[in-house]
Parts: structure tokens; sequence; C-alpha cells
């Protein structure tokens, strides 16, 4: 199935009938939406302590690609549910607005825009679905890829994850993510066509099965890749198959092979690792490398940390593709401002700060994150403002950032972070203060000189 | 982005070394795998009574499309990783094996195999990473789904959750997924154009933020929409919303539009809820009915069953999109035979059961399930077997089965569940026996008279 994700289709109905509706009515003047998490994820204490921008290369690809297609207006028009003259408005529709963000790689923290449109209403409110669709699976796997590189300091961190992620785009944005956040790279191949990406892999159990012995597996695994020689060992007894690699190591020094290292994926992996590590260094094979994946988390790779565990690199799949411990963010797309003045949804629990705004950070003498101000954009205050201009009129204003620069800028921002941020457990938020000409148009709103 | 969810790239790296290895030595006897959940998820206590079975028709597109384009196998070329020789029989390389099935909507447990493909080892090895991806994700869904749909018993519920669903894909397949559990439909406009979904959809706070009030945004609305008014209430004071509607309707009746109900999406949904509908039937409006959404899950639906909340349909997002409380599943892919001998992975705590198998299950007098057996294929047994042929030669026996097909079978298995696997808390398993013929095998590969 080949999977049209840029299709104008992929939206939740009530957008288009929203469409309807502003079109019946000339709605057309100037609304700004920003895009935003309310909360950081985990109940009752906060499972995050930060959050990492990403995916917004793909959220501009989609505004700068966004049409709806012949074939789909007439889809649209036999559901009977559109007029004739929306459908030809609607065939006709290009995303034509600004886009101010934080670039890729930034640490935010609930309350924050990461993202403004500023556009006619009708074309900042359809991209809504599909923006946050972008934004928040690859911010979400950012963030939980970062506590993992914070968790396991020099390792080289994998993504396997493939098989398990939500489909084929969560696999492919999750080894975008991973990687900018500071793993290695990943075992998926088309995010390595995609992205030159880093590509690794070993063997699964099954090539070691489907030979009579494990010796001969590893031998013929050995001669098809000299290249790179990592072997799995932990499919019948884990100690049994490093004792193997003694005399292999042997056979294939004659033929020019060396073993570069082994994965085990199964029981105690700190056990395991030193275990194999003793067996391999009596065996003189100390600059093998032992590598290891099954059920990794940040906390696992905190305890090996900690336990100076002999493991050199891990294969992290699952729990990183799914950030199964807090697998969505509580994020949002709100309106802020039409024709011209500020809005606000008051709703129970989810009332949003009116108006076009801009983020300031402020550092310390070290250079740490110290505090942000969350103000209006037209309230230009000291510190370095978060959100820039990406897109004008519809037209990106500069090439995508390398994921180079983007990895370089999360490996930056982590060193800001002030040390409690860094650690795994909740700690004391992060302050964003509430800048006084926010609250004063809030002030201006309830006392009814403004439309709510 | 047009993503190639079809590319035969979307693997793992090591698919493709391994490949290569079994290329060298001429490894292209029949090997058997099946695909299986170890366990069901949940730490410490697992949060699900059964798992369904969903993804099989697009498991079947993959086999039956797969195939690398020129281009692709160019790309690897440049890897350097690969041999010349070895590229140019990936290039011919189709799935040309048999695939046997577990019916799509079929209740299933804990180390059944739900597929089990018997192909030429290359082509089986290769499959593995999507396949697990694709049945992995809608199996996932249709068992979260499956539980809102027992808690909520006679109640419409709509897939809202394509934005915070991961990816684009992720997003389908749940609205896919969640409608073959017995969901109504979805919001998600592609779904619906894809396979004739039911779609749903009111209309965001955006909509009455943009209106300098609120009377006149519901009126805006519903002169656009006549057909299927629902209108959402929550923007600035609920009952406060509620009580306009009683003049609205009165000024909509006029122009011949009714209002069909009302969205209510923050604060407590029930007491809302009871609070509008004494709003509504004190002004006549007995017949508008209401509609809830906002982080809803199975729980929080049983509750509202169990208080009697007058809310009579829900909107269902990121909870049941992500399966948010057990965002995976630990299902596997694993050689069971290869060239007529069984084969078994004794890593600890994931050995596998070898050989090719078959799954029987026995009914109560009442219908009810009540145990299924475990067993190698060729041991016939009683019961009802549940793996069928689907594929032979890499063709399919017969055109998918339609999703209304599929979503009866769905309603018919939950009505055979046992009562204590209905429930939404932890009970006790559900018995699966291993037949004697199968644990004989394992005695006889331990004894030492099979490969290991």
């Amino acid at each position: 199935m080949s999977l049209p994700a840029d299709s104008a289709l992929l939206t939740d109905l009530y957008q288009l009938t929203m469409l309807q509706g502003y079109f019946a009515q000339g709605m057309n003047e100037t609304a700004v939406f920003e895009l935003f998490v309310r909360k950081l994820p985990g109940e009752p204490e906060p499972k995050r302590n930060f959050l990492i921008v990403a995916g917004l290369e793909q959220a501009l690809d989609f505004l700068e690609g966004l049409q709806f297609q012949p074939d789909e207006i007439e889809w649209l028009r036999s559901t009977g549910r559109f007029a004739a003259e929306f459908l030809d408005a609607l065939a006709g529709l290009r995303f034509a607005g600004d886009v101010d963000a934080m670039p890729e790689g930034t640490v935010f923290f609930p309350g924050e825009p990461i993202l403004r449109v500023t556009a006619s209403l009708p074309e900042a409110q359809l991209v809504e679905t599909r923006l946050i669709n972008l934004l928040h699976f690859q911010s979400l796997i950012a963030s939980k890829a970062a506590r993992m590189v914070l968790a396991a300091p020099g390792k080289p961190l994998v993504d396997f994850g493939l098989r398990r992620a939500h489909g084929a785009e969560a696999g492919l944005f999750s080894a975008r993510a991973a990687y900018l956040a500071g793993f290695s790279g990943s075992s998926n191949v088309l995010a390595g066509q995609r992205w030159n990406l880093p590509l690794y892999g070993t063997l699964a159990h099954s090539f070691i099965q489907a030979h009579d012995d494990e010796f001969t597996a590893f031998e013929h695994f050995a001669c098809a890749h000299p290249g790179e020689l990592v072997l799995l060992i932990d499919t019948y007894d884990t100690e049994a198959a490093a004792e193997k690699l003694i005399p292999l190591a042997a056979r294939l020094a004659a033929k020019g092979i060396g073993i570069q290292g082994v994965r085990i994926d199964s029981g105690n992996l700190a056990d395991h690792a030193r275990k194999v590590r003793n067996i391999l260094d009596r065996g003189g094979l100390g600059q093998v490398s032992i590598f290891a994946s099954g059920s990794i988390d940040e906390h696992l790779l905190a305890q090996h940390t900690a336990e100076a565990a002999p493991i050199d690199g891990y294969g992290i799949g699952t729990r990183m593709d799914t950030s199964s411990d807090a697998p969505y963010l509580d994020c949002a797309y709100k309106l802020q401002e039409y024709a011209g003045i500020p809005r606000r949804k008051c709703s129970e629990g989810k009332a949003t700060w009116p108006g076009r705004k801009q983020v300031y950070r402020h550092y310390d003498s070290e250079g740490k994150m110290q505090w942000d101000v969350l103000t209006l954009a037209s309230d230009e205050q000291a510190g370095d403002p978060l959100l820039c201009p990406v897109m004008r009129r519809g037209r990106r204003l500069g090439p995508n950032q390398s994921l180079e620069t983007i990895r370089a800028r999360v490996l930056d921002q982590l060193g800001c972070l002030p040390w409690r941020l860094r650690a795994l457990s909740p700690c004391a938020a992060y302050p964003v203060e509430v800048a006084v000409s926010l609250k004063r148009l809030i002030q201006t709103m309830e006392s009814g000189r403004m439309p709510k």
C-alpha cells in the first residue's frame, strides 16, 4: 500500500465543515493559531522534565505542498456533504500564510508556543490536524530519546524500533527524531535512505536457528559480513556462545576477518555482559565490544551506567519508538487572534493565553537555562527569542537545517539544561513566567472590552 | 511528503544482511515462521484480558506487492554493503510463499500464533519487520477499542484520534481497527475515503472564537450545516451556551433546521451532561442528544455507564489511537521450522514452541469460549481450528473480507467471551493448553536428537 500521507484528506472532517461555514460567511480575515503543549506528560508526577521540538521540516513540507487533488474534490462532492461553490473554492486553496517556529532541537516547556501560523482563517484552520500529527509525534520521540542519551553518556544508542512503531510513518519519524536527539543511527533502511542516517544491524535468532549448529551459523555470517561483524550470542546459552568465539576468532583471523562485537538480547543484560566480558578478555578478545538490546529504557540505561556494566552500546526499540511510558503529549493548536482581535478559549482546565506570542529565554552566568518569559510578540523583551520566522506567504525562508545542525543544537541545549532537569526523576518545574503585557490583555478581555 | 509505505526498504538492515548470508550459503529451503504475542501487556498486572487480530488485509497486500525497485537496488549497491550477485538476486525476489492466519476480528491469547508464513528462508525472513509492524499496530488498537465498546454498551463511539496518532499511517489504521472493534466511525476523512467508513465531525473551539459572539457562531454553523447539526458548547461556559440553544432552536426551526446534538469537551463531562440535559429538556429540546469528548478511556466510559450519565455518544481520540495505557504488545515472529526440522529459540524468558502449529478453541454449552489448545498443525484435534489458509504461492485465496464481516465477527466473539474476560479489571487468565504432541517435540529436541 502506498500511503498518501501528503493527501489533503488526511484531516478531521470538522476542518472541512468549519471551512464551509467560513466560506458561507466570507470569513477570510487573518487568523493566528499557536501550537503548544498544555502540560508535561505523566500522572500524577510528570514523566518528562523538558521537551524537544522536532518535525518542523515535515510540517513545512506539508504546508508548501497542501492542495486538494481533482479526484479528492470529486470524492468530497460524492459524499453530498458540501456545496458545489465551496468545493470549487477548496480546489483552489493553497497555504499562503506565515509561520514562526522554534528551530528543531530547541528545548521547550508547557504553555510555550512552538509554532505560530498566521494566515487567512480557512488556511490556518485546515492545517490543524496534520500539523499537530507531525509535530506532536517527532517532539514526543525526540523528548523520550534525549532522556536515553542523558542516561547513557558516551554510549552509542541505535534505534531498533520499526517493527513495533505505530505504522510506517512512526517508524521513519522515530528514526529521524532519535537521531536528532543524539542516537547514533537506526536499523530502519528506508530512514537511512531518506535522511542519510547511519544504519546498523546485526542478525536475528532465526539466522542461528536455521543452521544446525551455532558455530557454523557464526562462521557463515562472518564470511558474508567480513566488514562490521557483530554476532548475536543469546539464542541458546549466552556464555557458551561467548566461549565459541575464541576458536572462531582464530579461524576467522586466518581469513582476515575480525569480530567487532557481540549482541546480547535476553536475560539480565548487565550480568551476562560481565560474564561475557570475562570470557572474551580471558580468550584474548578484549577488543570485541558488547552490544545489548531487549526492553531497554532510560531507567535501565541509568542503572547500567551506575553499576558500570561492561556494555559498549545499545539497540533500543519499542520503549523509544512508542515513548511507552508517556505515549502522547497534551498538545493543542488554538486560535489566538482573528481579524486583529485577540481570542481566548475559556473551557475548564483548557483556557488559553490570547494573542500572538513570543518566548524569551534567560541564562545564568554559566550558560544554564534559568527561566523563560511568555509574552506578546509585540512586547519586545530581554533574553533570547525562541520563535523565528521560517515561512512567509507560503514559502520557506531558507533551506532545511541539516540533521547534523539540529543534532548539534540538541547536544548544546542538553548541555544548557539545569542539572535537575537532566535527571530522570521529576523535579521542580522550569519557570515560565507570564509577562505583564499578557496578563493585562486577559484582564482587558475579561472586563468585556473584547469579544468572547 | 508521500510515504513509500510499500517500499521493500521499510525493513531492518539485518534482514538484508541475513539474506546475504543465506544467499552465500544457498540456504533456500522452506522455513516456517510464526507471529505471536508473548504475554498480555501491562506490568505487574495485565491491562488486557484478551486481544483481537487486525491488520491481516494490509499484511497480505504487503506480501503480494513486495519487490525491490531498480532505484532501491541501486541505492543498496551505493552503500557498499552488499555483493553484486546478491543484489541481482534481491531484485528478482518476490514473496511466493504460503500464509495461514486467524481471520481478522478473532480473539486471541498469548502464545498463540496469529499468522504462520511458510516460504523459502529468504522470503520468510525478509518480511518479518513489516509484518510485525502491520499486525502489531492494528491488533493493539482493535484490542484497546474493544474494551471501550464493552464499557459503553449501546453508545456510539467515534475515533477522533488522528492528530495525536503516531503519524499518518497510525491515524488511518486506528480508524480502521476501531471500526472493526465496534466503533461507529471516525473523523479521519482519508480513512473514510479509503474504507468507506462512516465519517463524523462537529466543529472546533476556533470556529466559535473566530466569531464575536457564541450565538452568532452557532447560527452561522447551523446555516452552513443544516443536515447533521452538532454544536460545541464548552468554549466559554457550557451551561450558558446550552441556555442559548433554546432561542436558537426557535430561530433555526423557522428556517427548517433542527439541532441534532451538542458536544461537551472539557470539565467533568458527566456533571455538565446532567446540567445540560436539564436545560435542554426544560427548554423543549428533549430530542437534542449529548456527545462528549476529551481524555476519554474505557474506565471513564464504565463510570459513566454505572452512573447512567446522560451522554448519548463519545468522541475518543488519543487514549484509543495510542493505546495509551499499553502502547505496544510483546509480539515476535520466530523461526519454528527449517528444512523440515523443528527449530527452537531458548533465550531466557523468550523460549519458543517449535514446529508449525495450530490452535483449537473449545466452547461450553452456552457458546462461551472455554479453553484453547496449542498443538502441532499435524496433530488434528477436536475444537475449532483458528488458523486458516489465506495465501498460497504468494497469492490470496480469496477476496478481502469486508469490514462489515470482520466487524460482525468481533461482535460475535465479544459475545462468546467468558464474563470475567469482558471486565476491564485483570482476571484469571484464559486457559491455553499445550498439547502432548508439542511437549513431546520439546523433549525430543532437548534430548539432543535434533539440532539446536
